[in-house]
């Protein structure tokens, strides 16, 4: 009898999810909120024909069908509803067909005043699929198509979550303050879907990685060490293998083209996203840019349809939320409607005002980088405000390569470094870039350096003195390469060593790096802890001054402290005569080497000797 | 008796002339100007100890006296005077020992709303010791210490004002409209004077080149030709001869320093202008940019002593009104200070709005360009208003050789032309910039390209058409050739063939023309006569299209007409597909060449051929 009531329950769930009430997004929301509206996505079978009734007398402030019968939107309004929860009923000739337990939680205390990672933060960017495997049990799933596959360059490998948890204190002591992953939604395309970009269910965590508990456990162990969690979210496109893309609210919920493969059409982007600001731009091309799909795996959304706009808004509010982030990433930002995601920012600050978000401006120069900051005049020049606190400065990213390029032997290369920061009064908050010189998307630093650790120093020294936020990618504290021009993305996206159980090298542990690994580890270790406690580097001004000889000589002020950083690039050793700098050193008369604590005077008309290829980075004492 | 009287007063003249009045400048001023003040310099030895009285019972507003006692700056209000002449007089025990007839003319009429240069002109730079030399009695002058030495390359060669004047039927006929002439003010250095940027009166055309006269008369017959003539300031520095650096008003009139040879010391530029908006530069970097030196024989004056910059504001005003001038240009512009230069700019468009004025802004990318022009948002940024009308766009001119470089086989240099132009909306005025791919400091464009009248005409095409003010340089039509790098300054300022009797070859008479001189000037004057009324150029908006094979496309249009312009920098013919281009070519069925005059069919779905490495302008017809 027992197991017959069981039987009948379980086709009973069954059969509504499968013909009425298969998904209610967001599944939960929340008491409090500032914004008390929510937009409840319900869809089911023919749902848009059946009528639907919410307990205990709540008001459907408003309803809302769409082409596709199979979906219906609530709006409610939360401030109306005392209740931690109440039914959604779907009817169907009086007769409930569907029905689905809504929750409204109550926030954590002070959850609208979040804080989020700034500039006094240190992100680490992992993929998850390439760092630690903590579970071997959810290596593959049953319902999700790839399976494991290490030998695979571009198949699953098995890291997640657990694996990040299982490393959180060797990450603790390397000194970064803030994780950013990679997506970690469930990416359910047949092939190629380790990297997470082509997500498949917005709600979920993909179950080789783990589960959205499991998510907040990460985020909290985090919490507990006082680091943060970063979530990467792609608001430009869905994987094609979506539940919603499959079964399409309306026509408009992506952009489709009558040519091309596939059921939608396709139609590349070209990428050129310099479209949007370009007022010489030709439509076609801005069309293109903005509406082409990124990939043929990647239909493109339109945000400017507000139901895909709420979806995407919420969706990110629902993260923040449940799984208690400390800020986001925005893929591909350029590529979006930008001021219908100039509204998706506004709602998610207006909801956290201190929340940290960072797009991904893949620009070439900074006037085209700051266009994309929060309050930018560049951006104003067009009425064009992004609401997006932070940017990725890119246009050090591309520099920082040739600055440091062995084959330029002009000895002037510096100057290069020196005039990229030349333009750092068009941003409007200076602080709020993220730094960085290598990514998930790019050749490795140390390969481009054919392994020369001065170069690896120079270059993280100065990520981590200038002003922003630093951003290193897992791996770079070993001196990882991988060469993406040549193998593929597959080469720069490496597996952790030591993240796999039986590997035959264990990087995480210092007794088992090797001996170039545990020379950039404790470089990098050292400088970033240092960096923690340095609210000079994170707040204070910059002053810096034209390179001679190839040496960049610049400070981080404010006033109570200063950094003297000086990036001897010459193959030479050079002395440098301190009289130069009188106007950054009058109030100190001494300076304390932040990676060796080594003392060194700095008396006016006395000289500073620096190392060929180096960096020296000095703590000034008075 | 006679004679005697006329010696009494030659030496009467004399004396006063070398011992209480040497100088009196401005020379003469001008009723009903739109400032009534006018500060007159009273140049002479002691003169601060005497009196100084005007007649008519004219009342000097203000005497001032500077540290050097042979100066006397006198502040009158015009406005209060009515007479066309008055006397200064200067006395010493109540006895005349210096007077002037100073003389407040009448303006022309219209005189404050002239107009000025705008992109419906095409600028054609000259160095007129370089160009034409009209009048070989004024080769060597006696007071003028540097001797005419055609054989030396940096000697002075002879060209002079009257060798414009003999062929301004050759430039009429060339289709440029305004003549920018490098500096024609008094260069006295002892070598090296003849490209005239170490002035050394600035109230007085050099000798070897003219009179003040002459230089009237040129901008006559200009005018009568309606083409229009452009000064080269130069507010940064003067001469080390200059009869005032030689006799400072005060110390601070120049920069000085304590280091260095010479009697005001020498401390060298270091060239780095970006200084002028950096936010973390150092002080020491932006006061040796500034201040330091633009070379040995060259002061650098301190605007911001009033003295010195009303003296420079007057001056401008003085060869406007005197000369009767249609323009400015400004060298080194962003040397100076620029708060003072912008009072300077401000002062000049107060007393004629529709002036245009240039100024030198030799920076590396668009919003450094962009910051220097009146109105910019990028100078607003810090608060800034330069109040000079227009910029020469060098980012263009860095672009260009590397958009059409050879050894990119890419096949995608075209991209960065087209993304040159994605940051036109940094600019406050975009039609105000000035374009030109090679001037008086550059390598010649035929020399990159060696002797490929293939790229002169993409070159020469683009600029022609692209928004903006072209400016061509003397030569560039005869595909002049010189090589700054190898061989100097010397070698890109060649005398202009023909401009010397018995030259072996004249290319100004178009029978004398070799055949490839006349390959480049036959398309250059079709070209540019072609433009003189083609307002759609002028004024239009553009239309640009990414580039794809290497093609760049780009519409100029307005309400009325449009222009097509395709660059194919492919070593191959191409096919370019129309229908990409329909919302350009929407209202056209055909088009014009604007060199050949063949006709072209435009229909939809048709094809447009276009050869190898060419420029194709179409006038495009309904």
């Amino acid at each position: 009898m027992k197991k017959f009531l069981l039987f009948l329950i379980l086709i009973s769930t069954f059969s509504f999810a499968q013909k009425t009430l298969d998904r209610v997004e967001p599944p939960f929301w929340w008491h409090d909120m500032k914004n008390p509206e929510v937009q409840i996505l319900l869809y089911g079978k023919d749902i848009a024909t059946k009528n639907i009734e919410l307990s205990d007398g709540i008001k459907i402030e408003k309803l809302e069908k769409v082409e596709n019968p199979n979906y219906v939107f609530l709006t409610l309004n939360t401030s109306e509803i005392k209740s931690d929860q109440f039914k959604i009923n779907v009817l169907e000739c009086k007769k409930n067909v569907g029905n689905y337990n809504y929750q409204l939680k109550n926030r954590k205390s002070n959850s609208a005043d979040r804080k989020s990672y700034t500039s006094s933060d240190v992100v680490y960017l992992i993929m998850p699929d390439r760092f630690a495997n903590g579970d071997e049990k959810n290596d593959s799933r049953p319902e999700l198509i790839e399976r494991v596959n290490r030998a695979a360059p571009n198949g699953r490998h098995g890291g997640d979550l657990q694996g990040i948890i299982n490393h959180l204190d060797y990450l603790k002591k390397l000194g970064v303050t803030s994780l950013w992953l990679t997506p970690v939604n469930e990416d359910n395309e047949k092939s190629y879907s380790y990297h997470g970009y082509a997500q498949t269910d917005l709600y979920k965590i993909d179950g080789r990685y783990g589960t959205n508990e499991q998510y907040s456990k990460l985020s909290a162990e985090l919490k507990s060490r006082d680091m943060k969690l970063i979530q990467d979210v792609v608001t430009n496109h869905w994987g094609i293998s979506d539940w919603i893309i499959q079964d399409l609210p309306s026509k408009d919920w992506i952009h489709q083209f009558t040519k091309g493969e596939g059921k939608y059409g396709f139609k590349r982007s070209n990428y050129q996203t310099s479209t949007q600001f370009d007022t010489n731009a030709s439509d076609i091309d801005k069309k293109t840019a903005l509406d082409g799909w990124f990939d043929t795996t990647m239909p493109d959304l339109n945000q400017s349809n507000p139901f895909v706009l709420n979806y995407l808004t919420q969706n990110s509010i629902w993260w923040i939320e449940s799984a208690d982030l400390d800020g986001l990433r925005v893929d591909t930002y350029p590529f979006n409607d930008k001021e219908t995601l100039a509204k998706w920012g506004k709602s998610i600050t207006d909801e956290y005002p201190n929340f940290n978000i960072v797009g991904e401006t893949w620009m070439q120069t900074p006037p085209e980088i700051a266009f994309w900051q929060k309050n930018s005049k560049i951006g104003d020049i067009e009425n064009f405000n992004s609401n997006l606190p932070s940017v990725m400065d890119f246009s050090l990213f591309f520099t920082m390569p040739k600055a440091f390029d062995v084959k330029d032997t002009s000895n002037k290369s510096m100057l290069k470094l020196y005039e990229s920061f030349s333009n750092d009064f068009l941003y409007p908050d200076i602080n709020n870039l993220l730094v960085f010189f290598e990514n998930h998307d790019t050749n490795r630093w140390n390969e481009i350096f054919n392994g020369d650790i001065r170069y690896y120093k120079m270059a993280m020294g100065l990520i981590s003195t200038v002003r922003g936020i630093p951003q290193i990618y897992y791996g770079s504290e070993l001196g990882m390469r991988g060469n993406k021009d040549k193998l593929g993305d597959s080469d720069i996206r490496r597996d952790f060593p030591g993240g796999w159980k039986n590997d035959k090298q264990n990087a995480f542990d210092p007794k088992t790096q090797t001996a170039s690994q545990k020379d950039f580890y404790d470089f990098t270790s050292k400088l970033l802890n240092w960096r923690k406690d340095e609210t000079v580097i994170h707040t204070g001004k910059t002053k810096h001054y034209v390179p001679e000889n190839n040496v960049y000589v610049y400070f981080r002020y404010d006033a109570e402290n200063a950094v003297m950083v000086v990036i001897n690039n010459n193959e030479k050793a050079q002395n440098l005569d301190l009289d130069r700098f009188a106007e950054s050193l009058q109030n100190y008369s001494a300076g304390k080497d932040a990676i060796t604590d080594k003392s060194y005077q700095l008396s006016p008309n006395s000289k500073l000797n620096i190392e060929p290829k180096s960096i020296l980075i000095l703590d000034l004492k008075k």
